[in-house]
Protein backbone atom coordinates (compact mmCIF):
# COMPACT_ATOMS: atom_id res chain seq x y z
CA UNK A 1 0.00 0.00 0.00
CA UNK A 2 1.34 3.35 -1.42
CA UNK A 3 0.81 6.86 -0.11
CA UNK A 4 -0.04 9.44 -2.98
CA UNK A 5 0.57 13.22 -2.48
CA UNK A 6 -1.21 15.09 -4.83
CA UNK A 7 -1.50 18.91 -5.20
CA UNK A 8 -4.84 20.24 -5.03
CA UNK A 9 -5.09 23.60 -7.27
CA UNK A 10 -4.56 23.48 -10.44
CA UNK A 11 -4.37 19.75 -10.25
CA UNK A 12 -7.86 18.66 -8.16
CA UNK A 13 -9.53 22.30 -8.08
CA UNK A 14 -8.80 25.24 -9.90
CA UNK A 15 -6.65 28.23 -9.24
CA UNK A 16 -8.23 29.68 -6.03
CA UNK A 17 -6.82 33.41 -6.29
CA UNK A 18 -7.31 33.45 -9.96
CA UNK A 19 -11.28 32.80 -9.59
CA UNK A 20 -10.83 35.71 -6.93
CA UNK A 21 -9.55 37.88 -9.35
CA UNK A 22 -11.66 37.37 -12.33
CA UNK A 23 -14.74 37.67 -9.34
CA UNK A 24 -13.52 40.63 -8.08
CA UNK A 25 -12.20 41.96 -11.14
CA UNK A 26 -8.42 42.32 -10.24
CA UNK A 27 -5.91 41.05 -12.52
CA UNK A 28 -3.12 41.42 -10.33
CA UNK A 29 -4.40 38.50 -8.60
CA UNK A 30 -4.15 36.45 -11.46
CA UNK A 31 -0.56 35.94 -10.53
CA UNK A 32 0.74 32.18 -9.32
CA UNK A 33 3.27 30.29 -7.80
CA UNK A 34 3.77 29.38 -11.62
CA UNK A 35 4.47 33.37 -12.07
CA UNK A 36 6.02 34.12 -8.73
CA UNK A 37 8.01 30.92 -7.37
CA UNK A 38 8.86 32.48 -4.09
CA UNK A 39 5.84 32.02 -2.43
CA UNK A 40 6.13 34.53 0.52
CA UNK A 41 6.40 37.37 -2.25
CA UNK A 42 3.52 36.02 -4.03
CA UNK A 43 1.36 35.65 -0.69
CA UNK A 44 2.61 39.09 0.77
CA UNK A 45 1.65 40.51 -2.73
CA UNK A 46 -1.67 39.06 -2.36
CA UNK A 47 -2.59 40.44 0.97
CA UNK A 48 -1.15 43.65 0.16
CA UNK A 49 -4.05 43.77 -3.06
CA UNK A 50 -6.74 42.28 -0.73
CA UNK A 51 -6.37 45.23 1.77
CA UNK A 52 -6.33 47.44 -0.78
CA UNK A 53 -9.48 46.52 -2.05
CA UNK A 54 -10.50 45.80 1.65
CA UNK A 55 -12.02 42.03 0.57
CA UNK A 56 -13.24 40.61 3.86
CA UNK A 57 -12.56 36.47 4.99
CA UNK A 58 -16.72 36.31 3.99
CA UNK A 59 -16.21 37.61 0.72
CA UNK A 60 -13.42 35.41 -0.81
CA UNK A 61 -15.23 32.34 0.67
CA UNK A 62 -18.48 33.39 -0.98
CA UNK A 63 -16.13 33.18 -4.31
CA UNK A 64 -15.14 29.59 -3.32
CA UNK A 65 -18.52 28.43 -2.48
CA UNK A 66 -19.30 28.80 -6.18
CA UNK A 67 -16.40 26.88 -7.36
CA UNK A 68 -16.61 23.68 -8.58
CA UNK A 69 -13.94 21.00 -8.34
CA UNK A 70 -11.76 20.43 -12.06
CA UNK A 71 -14.28 18.42 -14.14
CA UNK A 72 -13.24 14.48 -13.35
CA UNK A 73 -11.58 15.48 -10.34
CA UNK A 74 -13.99 13.61 -7.73
CA UNK A 75 -13.93 10.04 -10.05
CA UNK A 76 -10.60 10.22 -10.13
CA UNK A 77 -9.84 10.42 -6.64
CA UNK A 78 -12.18 7.90 -5.62
CA UNK A 79 -10.63 5.54 -8.76
CA UNK A 80 -7.12 6.25 -6.36
CA UNK A 81 -8.64 6.02 -3.05
CA UNK A 82 -9.61 2.36 -3.68
CA UNK A 83 -5.64 0.95 -4.38
CA UNK A 84 -3.81 3.86 -2.46
CA UNK A 85 -3.79 5.95 0.94
CA UNK A 86 -4.04 9.48 -0.83
CA UNK A 87 -3.06 13.12 0.80
CA UNK A 88 -3.49 16.40 -0.49
CA UNK A 89 -0.56 18.65 0.29
CA UNK A 90 -1.17 22.21 -0.51
CA UNK A 91 0.33 25.52 0.16
CA UNK A 92 -3.61 27.00 0.54
CA UNK A 93 -5.42 27.45 3.80
CA UNK A 94 -7.71 25.66 5.29
CA UNK A 95 -9.88 28.46 5.18
CA UNK A 96 -10.20 28.53 1.00
CA UNK A 97 -9.62 24.42 1.25
CA UNK A 98 -11.82 22.74 3.03
CA UNK A 99 -15.04 23.73 1.16
CA UNK A 100 -13.34 21.79 -1.92
CA UNK A 101 -13.14 18.67 0.46
CA UNK A 102 -16.43 18.44 1.12
CA UNK A 103 -16.57 18.26 -2.95
CA UNK A 104 -13.94 15.71 -2.79
CA UNK A 105 -15.35 13.00 -0.21
CA UNK A 106 -12.74 14.83 2.66
CA UNK A 107 -9.21 13.35 1.34
CA UNK A 108 -6.48 14.03 4.00
CA UNK A 109 -5.41 17.79 3.89
CA UNK A 110 -2.20 18.87 4.60
CA UNK A 111 -2.13 22.75 4.07
CA UNK A 112 -1.83 26.21 6.09
CA UNK A 113 -4.10 28.97 8.04
CA UNK A 114 -4.93 32.22 7.41
CA UNK A 115 -4.71 34.89 10.48
CA UNK A 116 -7.95 36.72 10.71
CA UNK A 117 -8.89 39.38 12.86
CA UNK A 118 -12.90 40.73 12.43
CA UNK A 119 -13.67 38.83 9.09
CA UNK A 120 -10.41 40.70 7.70
CA UNK A 121 -7.42 38.72 6.64
CA UNK A 122 -4.31 39.80 8.20
CA UNK A 123 -2.12 37.38 7.28
CA UNK A 124 -1.08 34.09 7.46
CA UNK A 125 0.89 30.89 9.07
CA UNK A 126 3.10 28.48 7.19
CA UNK A 127 2.75 25.22 8.73
CA UNK A 128 6.87 24.82 8.65
CA UNK A 129 9.23 25.66 6.02
CA UNK A 130 9.65 23.21 2.62
CA UNK A 131 6.15 21.40 3.73
CA UNK A 132 5.56 19.36 0.89
CA UNK A 133 9.03 17.78 1.20
CA UNK A 134 9.02 17.54 5.09
CA UNK A 135 5.51 15.39 4.57
CA UNK A 136 6.89 13.42 1.82
CA UNK A 137 9.76 12.69 4.40
CA UNK A 138 7.25 12.10 7.22
CA UNK A 139 5.51 9.44 4.90
CA UNK A 140 8.83 7.83 4.10
CA UNK A 141 9.69 7.61 7.74
CA UNK A 142 6.11 5.47 8.65
CA UNK A 143 8.35 3.28 5.86
CA UNK A 144 5.26 4.14 3.05
CA UNK A 145 6.52 4.23 -0.61
CA UNK A 146 5.44 7.69 -1.77
CA UNK A 147 3.74 8.54 -5.39
CA UNK A 148 3.47 12.20 -6.01
CA UNK A 149 1.98 14.51 -8.30
CA UNK A 150 1.89 18.72 -9.39
CA UNK A 151 2.10 21.08 -11.27
CA UNK A 152 4.31 24.12 -10.58
CA UNK A 153 7.01 25.18 -8.69
CA UNK A 154 6.05 24.56 -5.03
CA UNK A 155 5.49 21.11 -6.25
CA UNK A 156 9.03 20.05 -6.86
CA UNK A 157 10.44 19.29 -3.34
CA UNK A 158 7.30 17.54 -3.30
CA UNK A 159 8.53 15.22 -6.46
CA UNK A 160 11.81 15.22 -5.54
CA UNK A 161 11.25 13.37 -2.09
CA UNK A 162 9.02 11.16 -3.63
CA UNK A 163 9.90 7.61 -4.27
CA UNK A 164 7.93 8.50 -8.31
CA UNK A 165 7.04 11.46 -9.34
CA UNK A 166 5.07 13.33 -11.84
CA UNK A 167 3.85 16.46 -13.49
CA UNK A 168 -0.02 16.95 -13.68
CA UNK A 169 -1.60 19.77 -16.47
CA UNK A 170 2.15 21.36 -15.93
CA UNK A 171 2.94 24.59 -17.79
CA UNK A 172 5.71 23.86 -20.58
CA UNK A 173 7.97 26.97 -18.52
CA UNK A 174 8.04 24.46 -15.79
CA UNK A 175 8.39 20.79 -16.98
CA UNK A 176 11.33 22.29 -19.38
CA UNK A 177 13.14 23.07 -16.28
CA UNK A 178 12.07 19.66 -14.68
CA UNK A 179 12.45 17.08 -17.03
CA UNK A 180 12.81 14.40 -14.69
CA UNK A 181 8.97 14.07 -14.34
CA UNK A 182 7.41 12.70 -16.39
CA UNK A 183 4.30 14.87 -17.56
CA UNK A 184 0.59 14.03 -17.62
CA UNK A 185 -2.16 15.66 -18.76
CA UNK A 186 -5.18 13.70 -18.36
CA UNK A 187 -6.30 11.69 -15.30
CA UNK A 188 -6.77 8.63 -17.02
CA UNK A 189 -3.04 9.08 -18.32
CA UNK A 190 -2.35 10.01 -14.67
CA UNK A 191 -4.13 6.99 -12.35
CA UNK A 192 -2.14 4.53 -15.39
CA UNK A 193 1.68 6.14 -14.40
CA UNK A 194 0.51 5.63 -10.70
CA UNK A 195 -0.52 2.25 -11.00
CA UNK A 196 2.52 1.83 -12.94
CA UNK B 1 -6.45 22.22 12.25
CA UNK B 2 -5.66 19.46 14.25
CA UNK B 3 -5.15 16.13 13.00
CA UNK B 4 -7.70 13.36 14.54
CA UNK B 5 -5.86 9.87 15.24
CA UNK B 6 -8.89 7.04 15.35
CA UNK B 7 -8.06 3.46 16.17
CA UNK B 8 -10.16 1.61 13.90
CA UNK B 9 -11.41 -2.24 15.25
CA UNK B 10 -13.49 -1.56 18.32
CA UNK B 11 -13.88 2.09 17.44
CA UNK B 12 -15.45 2.52 14.21
CA UNK B 13 -16.23 -1.26 12.91
CA UNK B 14 -16.31 -4.63 14.65
CA UNK B 15 -13.04 -7.00 15.79
CA UNK B 16 -12.69 -8.44 12.67
CA UNK B 17 -10.84 -11.48 13.62
CA UNK B 18 -13.75 -11.98 16.39
CA UNK B 19 -15.90 -12.06 13.42
CA UNK B 20 -14.00 -14.14 11.80
CA UNK B 21 -14.23 -16.53 15.01
CA UNK B 22 -18.03 -16.72 14.91
CA UNK B 23 -18.68 -17.34 11.36
CA UNK B 24 -15.83 -20.26 11.08
CA UNK B 25 -16.81 -21.74 14.98
CA UNK B 26 -13.56 -21.42 16.42
CA UNK B 27 -13.60 -19.53 19.63
CA UNK B 28 -9.59 -19.52 19.98
CA UNK B 29 -10.08 -16.60 17.46
CA UNK B 30 -11.97 -14.85 19.72
CA UNK B 31 -8.74 -13.49 21.26
CA UNK B 32 -8.10 -9.63 20.80
CA UNK B 33 -5.04 -7.47 22.45
CA UNK B 34 -7.28 -6.96 24.78
CA UNK B 35 -6.80 -10.68 25.57
CA UNK B 36 -2.86 -11.01 24.78
CA UNK B 37 -1.31 -7.28 24.98
CA UNK B 38 1.69 -8.11 22.62
CA UNK B 39 0.89 -8.31 19.09
CA UNK B 40 3.50 -10.47 17.20
CA UNK B 41 1.84 -13.16 20.01
CA UNK B 42 -1.54 -12.25 19.15
CA UNK B 43 -1.02 -12.84 15.57
CA UNK B 44 1.03 -15.96 15.85
CA UNK B 45 -1.46 -17.78 17.06
CA UNK B 46 -4.13 -16.76 14.71
CA UNK B 47 -2.05 -17.61 11.90
CA UNK B 48 -1.23 -20.86 13.68
CA UNK B 49 -4.95 -21.37 13.85
CA UNK B 50 -6.01 -20.26 10.00
CA UNK B 51 -3.15 -22.60 8.99
CA UNK B 52 -4.95 -25.39 10.94
CA UNK B 53 -8.04 -25.16 9.88
CA UNK B 54 -6.93 -24.29 6.06
CA UNK B 55 -8.66 -20.95 5.38
CA UNK B 56 -8.04 -18.91 2.50
CA UNK B 57 -7.50 -14.83 2.39
CA UNK B 58 -10.75 -15.07 -0.03
CA UNK B 59 -12.96 -16.72 2.85
CA UNK B 60 -11.75 -14.58 5.17
CA UNK B 61 -12.70 -11.87 2.92
CA UNK B 62 -15.61 -12.85 2.55
CA UNK B 63 -16.85 -12.62 6.38
CA UNK B 64 -15.32 -9.18 5.78
CA UNK B 65 -17.38 -8.33 2.96
CA UNK B 66 -20.37 -9.51 5.08
CA UNK B 67 -19.76 -7.11 8.05
CA UNK B 68 -20.87 -3.33 8.56
CA UNK B 69 -19.27 -0.56 10.41
CA UNK B 70 -20.54 0.22 13.64
CA UNK B 71 -23.91 2.13 13.81
CA UNK B 72 -23.22 5.76 13.78
CA UNK B 73 -19.93 5.44 12.45
CA UNK B 74 -19.97 7.15 9.32
CA UNK B 75 -22.12 10.14 10.31
CA UNK B 76 -19.65 10.18 13.40
CA UNK B 77 -16.90 10.32 11.00
CA UNK B 78 -18.76 12.65 8.53
CA UNK B 79 -19.00 15.08 11.20
CA UNK B 80 -15.62 14.78 12.56
CA UNK B 81 -13.86 15.51 8.89
CA UNK B 82 -15.72 18.56 8.07
CA UNK B 83 -13.16 20.65 11.46
CA UNK B 84 -10.63 18.24 11.37
CA UNK B 85 -8.29 16.01 9.17
CA UNK B 86 -8.94 12.52 10.42
CA UNK B 87 -6.11 9.13 9.79
CA UNK B 88 -7.03 5.76 10.99
CA UNK B 89 -4.30 4.26 12.91
CA UNK B 90 -4.93 0.28 12.84
CA UNK B 91 -2.88 -2.54 13.79
CA UNK B 92 -4.97 -4.29 10.72
CA UNK B 93 -3.79 -4.92 7.38
CA UNK B 94 -4.84 -3.79 4.23
CA UNK B 95 -6.21 -6.70 2.87
CA UNK B 96 -8.72 -6.87 6.12
CA UNK B 97 -9.38 -2.82 6.12
CA UNK B 98 -10.15 -1.52 2.74
CA UNK B 99 -13.47 -3.10 2.62
CA UNK B 100 -14.65 -1.38 5.64
CA UNK B 101 -12.71 2.44 4.08
CA UNK B 102 -15.28 1.88 1.54
CA UNK B 103 -18.12 2.37 3.82
CA UNK B 104 -16.38 4.93 5.87
CA UNK B 105 -15.81 7.25 2.56
CA UNK B 106 -12.50 6.28 2.54
CA UNK B 107 -10.41 8.29 5.15
CA UNK B 108 -6.76 7.79 4.96
CA UNK B 109 -5.56 4.13 6.41
CA UNK B 110 -2.29 4.03 8.22
CA UNK B 111 -2.24 -0.07 9.07
CA UNK B 112 0.26 -2.97 8.12
CA UNK B 113 0.53 -5.73 5.07
CA UNK B 114 -0.39 -9.24 5.18
CA UNK B 115 1.97 -11.93 2.92
CA UNK B 116 0.10 -13.85 1.09
CA UNK B 117 0.77 -16.97 -1.29
CA UNK B 118 -1.58 -18.22 -3.30
CA UNK B 119 -4.63 -17.66 -1.61
CA UNK B 120 -2.84 -18.19 1.62
CA UNK B 121 -1.71 -15.95 4.69
CA UNK B 122 1.74 -17.21 5.21
CA UNK B 123 2.57 -14.38 7.70
CA UNK B 124 2.44 -10.22 8.32
CA UNK B 125 4.46 -7.34 8.26
CA UNK B 126 4.29 -4.84 10.45
CA UNK B 127 5.01 -1.39 8.96
CA UNK B 128 7.55 -0.48 11.74
CA UNK B 129 8.19 -0.99 15.22
CA UNK B 130 5.53 1.31 17.51
CA UNK B 131 3.61 2.18 14.17
CA UNK B 132 0.72 4.30 16.12
CA UNK B 133 3.11 6.43 18.41
CA UNK B 134 5.62 6.93 15.31
CA UNK B 135 2.76 8.06 13.28
CA UNK B 136 1.84 10.82 15.86
CA UNK B 137 5.14 11.43 15.97
CA UNK B 138 5.09 12.36 12.62
CA UNK B 139 2.14 14.27 12.07
CA UNK B 140 4.15 16.62 15.58
CA UNK B 141 7.23 16.80 13.05
CA UNK B 142 4.40 18.85 10.66
CA UNK B 143 3.62 20.70 13.21
CA UNK B 144 -0.14 19.01 13.62
CA UNK B 145 -1.46 19.05 17.40
CA UNK B 146 -3.18 15.65 17.21
CA UNK B 147 -5.87 14.37 19.10
CA UNK B 148 -6.40 10.19 19.21
CA UNK B 149 -8.66 7.89 20.67
CA UNK B 150 -8.99 3.95 20.47
CA UNK B 151 -10.11 1.10 23.10
CA UNK B 152 -7.18 -1.01 23.86
CA UNK B 153 -3.69 -1.73 25.06
CA UNK B 154 -1.73 -1.04 21.61
CA UNK B 155 -3.73 2.40 21.28
CA UNK B 156 -1.82 3.50 24.68
CA UNK B 157 1.64 4.44 22.81
CA UNK B 158 -0.53 6.94 19.82
CA UNK B 159 -2.55 8.23 23.20
CA UNK B 160 0.23 8.84 25.18
CA UNK B 161 2.25 10.30 22.36
CA UNK B 162 -0.93 12.88 21.16
CA UNK B 163 -1.26 16.43 22.86
CA UNK B 164 -4.98 14.87 24.11
CA UNK B 165 -5.95 11.18 24.50
CA UNK B 166 -9.50 9.71 24.70
CA UNK B 167 -10.23 5.99 25.74
CA UNK B 168 -13.44 4.62 23.43
CA UNK B 169 -15.60 1.87 24.19
CA UNK B 170 -12.75 0.49 26.37
CA UNK B 171 -13.16 -2.06 28.50
CA UNK B 172 -12.55 -2.02 32.19
CA UNK B 173 -9.53 -3.44 32.85
CA UNK B 174 -7.68 -1.45 30.01
CA UNK B 175 -8.83 1.98 31.74
CA UNK B 176 -8.04 0.87 34.90
CA UNK B 177 -4.67 1.14 34.12
CA UNK B 178 -4.29 3.98 32.13
CA UNK B 179 -6.79 6.69 34.11
CA UNK B 180 -4.74 9.59 32.55
CA UNK B 181 -7.09 9.34 29.99
CA UNK B 182 -10.65 10.34 30.16
CA UNK B 183 -13.44 7.67 28.89
CA UNK B 184 -15.72 8.04 26.30
CA UNK B 185 -18.72 5.75 25.83
CA UNK B 186 -20.98 6.80 22.62
CA UNK B 187 -19.57 9.05 19.65
CA UNK B 188 -21.68 12.18 20.73
CA UNK B 189 -19.74 12.54 23.92
CA UNK B 190 -15.91 11.51 22.02
CA UNK B 191 -17.36 14.46 19.67
CA UNK B 192 -17.84 17.05 22.19
CA UNK B 193 -14.16 15.94 24.36
CA UNK B 194 -12.34 16.36 20.69
CA UNK B 195 -14.60 19.60 19.98
CA UNK B 196 -13.20 19.93 23.60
Amino acid sequence: MDIVCLDLEGVLIPEIWQAVARKVGDDRLLKTTRDMPVYDELMQYRLGIIAELGLTLTTIRDVIASLDVLPGAREFLDALRQDYQVVILSDTFYEFGMPFMAKLGYPTLLCHRLVVTDDIITGYTLRQPDPKRAAVRAFHDLRYTVTAAGDSYNDVAMLEEADRGFFFSAPANVTAQFPQFPETATYAELLTRIRG
